[in-house]
């Protein structure tokens, strides 16, 4: 096989994405809930599974972290866009937005970690909503990635 | 359906992701290829999908933006792994680090793109394999993704 085989293999072969936890925030709808979560976003918890527990051994309460979620209640199948849900401005490709809307809907958290409760992690800002699927936790590491 | 009920529905109803393109890299194997995008990675290619073009129209050479990959050489069973992979240094939970071997093997990828030809785009450092599917493209947008 050669990795030009990659695409067709790939395509035949989907991929299957497996939750490690889910959001538990006071944020229940898309329309009250912020576009960003430096815009005013509560903290949440995340509520990870037992099984996925010594993963999350070394995180800290202060940790800069970058959530991944599936935004699992955005539409897949839009490629261009309003910015921010606003009418008035004007159209852009979705891969130059933010929106939730897009065909892989995987959202970019950077929160920070304010409390810790075996498989229960608090944070501040996160705009996602309740139940949101949680698919990873990274650290803030690269350059471009730090503040 | 109370929020509560996600979980449940969400386990029982696998996420599949569909690549919107894959990469086309010199890098073939992991271990050549460098541990971040800025230690020395090649430029490489995106090549998209004809079906999201539109969803491009808007990106520029000369922007920031975050490549999103299914790093589909990991392995997703581990929990606690040795950080670039050096056995030397103490044993981390995944979720602590950056490791391509974790449940949900999502790269985060800051590029800047050198080069645009239809749906193909040209982008500086990314150190992920040929082959790699792409998940996403986001504008660098939160202030604490910018550089």
């Amino acid at each position: 096989m050669t990795p030009n085989d990659a695409p067709s293999n790939a395509e035949s072969q989907p991929v299957e994405l497996r939750p490690i936890g889910w959001v538990r925030s006071p944020l229940v709808d898309r329309k009250s809930a912020p576009k960003q979560g430096h815009e005013g976003s509560p903290d949440a918890w995340l509520e990870f599974r037992p099984a996925v527990l010594e993963g999350l051994r070394d995180l800290r309460v202060g940790s800069e972290v970058i959530v991944l979620t599936w935004l699992d209640r955005a539409s897949r199948d839009v490629l261009v866009t309003h910015p921010r849900d606003d009418p008035t401005s004007p159209e852009l490709g979705v891969f130059s937005t933010r929106s939730p809307d897009r065909p892989n809907p995987i959202g970019l958290h950077p929160v920070e970690i304010v409390a810790i409760d075996g498989a229960r992690i608090q944070v501040r800002n996160l705009e996602a909503l309740d139940g949101t699927p949680v698919l990873d936790v990274k650290p803030v590491l690269d350059r471009r990635l730090q503040e």
